[in-house]
């Protein structure tokens, strides 16, 4: 469930527009104003406000914004102002041009693949297209090395069966067929890939149920033990995101809060592509798995604009 | 370039159900009437017709042309009167069931990938799930086999890039892996996959041209000294369809027509498939590589209602 809070009556597009650009204009900016308009409107009502602003004025709301604002607070709005497959198609982009490509940027990949519906997934490959002239899989098959490369690849280019259907036997099997290739160290075999990349989430969820199962662990302990190096990594970001997305973005807003310092951009990343999906299970999860507040936490450690935009989305203010 | 005619005034979706039912009632059908509707209406105002007279007669156009016709003229039609999407979906899933899953049928999934744009590739692969409560990819996994299934599963997994961007290094590079992989017998390897299937068309073009430029022969050649198994055979198709959809599909037509018998299906897929996008191309290609006229051979070859609708398909009787 969202954490988004709407007005009950919510201003036209061209009275939001209004509002924005009297919060640009004069000497400074006006943040509050723009933050609560832009956090409290749903992704259809951004997308009316981005081209009814575009309409009046003839400018980009982005470019606006762009100018207007600074630091994390900016990151964070633009982000959340974006369309959502163009957000995920730019947040994909930055990752494969990021110049130390770790897990910690390719992780964002996997979570777009399989945290993701099947449908948003495709907007996001013609979003991609659209914005930088190539195919998502080009850009990986340039900028990612094997053997993570193949496993990205086989997950962005899925389009699965979108509903329920659950075969119990295929289950069984599979999850035996992922026991030896742990066994074996051979995870990057291409049938773990079409495993991982072909099935429906609720069978992959029946294939890691039945795994824990038949050989009493968790996959993601089995898959440490084969080795620690950025495929065992990947590999249990895409276990984590297609058994329990709550649980992983969970965990993604713990480390990104916890130790010295804060990490901003997967705080920021996480609040605003969760916010009106599932962030009220992430908050959940959060409680359970730290005992302790999701939102106290967010608070703790970000100030400013920045800390009252996360929270807006996280449902305060309204 | 369509060979499809349409009437000056198209009747309302409403006129042409109405013309369709009165066709289907009382002794026998009248199977002029039934083609002279829908062998001119496109494939939106085939659509409207569909919607129209489900509303109207609370039954289901396909229902209703399969319990009316017969034989080849009703695949053809009914073929026909799908959503493209949908017919491809079907063709897709047809080629799959086969039981003797030879080239014949598999090469109907390389056409789908590779002769289609990207966009209708995907609304395929939609079309697929609601249809058969899996993904196209679960199926190729699960009944395609090896070299044949990881080729095929890239080609339907692409979403490429849909411009004109041409990269000459690129293309020049690629020319030599693939000129490698064919030398080496390897030509299954992941680098020849993922150039077949994620590089876009016109890139892929220049790297064929590159090919003959760089060895001095087509690379349809090389690879038939290759092997002469199914992976060559299907990777033959593949090139054929990105190089020139048209002179593939001249030869699908050449040799469902010559020798003894015809065969119908693939006839039929042809000329129902390529009517509304390049079947202009098709017959100017056929003229120039056969020396005899596609119209004439068609005719020659079929009877009947079935003879007369696809030649209404290539443009005659209006």
């Amino acid at each position: 469930m969202s954490t988004l809070k709407l007005p009950q009556v919510v201003p036209s597009p061209t009275q939001d527009s209004e509002r924005l650009k009297k919060a640009f204009q004069g000497f400074g900016t006006d943040e509050k104003a723009t933050i609560w308009v832009l956090g409290h409107r749903n992704a259809s009502q951004r997308k009316q406000i981005r081209e009814t602003y575009h309409q009046l004025y003839n400018e980009s709301l982005i470019d606006s914004l762009h100018s207007e604002l600074s630091g994390d607070f900016r990151n964070a709005i633009i982000l959340w102002t974006y369309d959502p497959p163009e957000r995920d198609a730019r947040l994909a982009k930055d990752a494969l041009k990021a110049k130390k490509k770790g897990i910690k940027h390719l992780q964002i990949l996997a979570e777009i693949a399989c945290a993701s519906s099947p449908n948003h997934l495709m907007a996001v490959r013609q979003a991609y297209c659209s914005l930088f002239e190539c195919s998502l899989e080009e850009d990986i098959v340039s900028f990612v090395p094997e053997p993570l490369r193949k496993l990205l690849l086989g997950l962005v280019s899925s389009y699965r069966y979108d509903k329920e259907a659950v075969n119990l036997e295929v289950a069984k099997s599979e999850a035996e067929r992922l026991h030896e290739a742990i066994n074996t160290k051979q995870v990057d075999h291409d049938h773990i890939i079409w495993i991982f990349s072909t099935r429906n989430f609720f069978q992959l969820r029946t294939t890691l149920a039945c795994y824990r199962e038949l050989y009493g662990n968790k996959i993601e302990e089995d898959i440490n033990k084969c080795g620690n190096g950025d495929l065992e990594s990947l590999l249990n970001v895409v276990v984590w995101c297609i058994d329990c997305p709550a649980k992983y973005f969970a965990k993604i807003v713990r480390d990104s809060i916890v130790g010295f310092g804060t990490d901003e951009d997967s705080l920021t990343r996480v609040i605003v592509t969760r916010a009106e999906t599932d962030m009220s299970e992430v908050r959940v999860e959060y409680e359970e798995m730290y005992k302790a507040s999701l939102d106290d936490d967010v608070i703790g450690d970000t100030s400013g604009d920045y800390g009252e935009f996360l929270m807006t989305l996280l449902g305060k203010g309204m």
